[in-house]
């Protein structure tokens, strides 16, 4: 792979993930298909309405499907389709990237609180 | 890997690559040091003083390392870090989803133009 070479692809590729959200909308979708609420949950800070508009997006792009099953209430899954599934070698390289270089914040704060005076 | 539990490191890897430009920052650099106007004809689009801003960024992030040679005129040349490297897998995985699901808007174009009337 020549990296100087421009290629449009890659380009597009990353307006996909570099979009605020998605990186995350996609990992939560991995595993199983989600509920609205369930991604909801489990990206804090994102709004329901940008979540939706995000949701949209994808769709459009062909990277999730909706699917709406006529039971009572109506219950609506959105899962990745092949297209989308084709990220989990992307969300998997960054999260081996994130394990080796990034400090957990929490593990972070934890080290400062215990770490002994004048040290 | 578990993708309904939030992971801090990941989303922190997330804020450098999903911020605009980086990928193709880290990309121009993966397989050689590179000077600044290397890196500025090879993302279209992206002002000096923006690609400036961001390599500051990725300094400061432990991923670019800027050398200053002294030379006449003075060289300066960016490259990836051990911990920059490390994002090669990312790059990678993201131009096989690339080249696999997203069509390549030149040949787009050319086929649109080269398409019979009619059809």
């Amino acid at each position: 792979m020549k990296h100087l070479e421009p290629c449009p692809r890659y380009e597009r590729a990353i307006e996909v993930l570099g979009k605020k959200w998605n990186c995350l909308i996609i990992r939560s979708m991995l595993s199983a298909p989600r509920r609205f609420s369930d991604i909801s949950n489990y990206v804090e800070g994102l709004s329901d309405r940008l979540l939706s508009q995000r949701l949209q997006e994808l769709e459009q792009s062909g990277i999730v499907e909706r699917r709406v099953y006529d039971s009572k209430p109506v219950m609506v899954e959105y899962s990745l389709t092949e297209k989308g599934l084709g990220f989990r070698q992307v969300v998997e390289a960054i999260q081996r990237w994130a394990d080796q270089w990034e400090a957990n914040p929490m593990e972070e704060a934890l080290a400062r609180k215990y770490q002994p005076e004048g040290t």
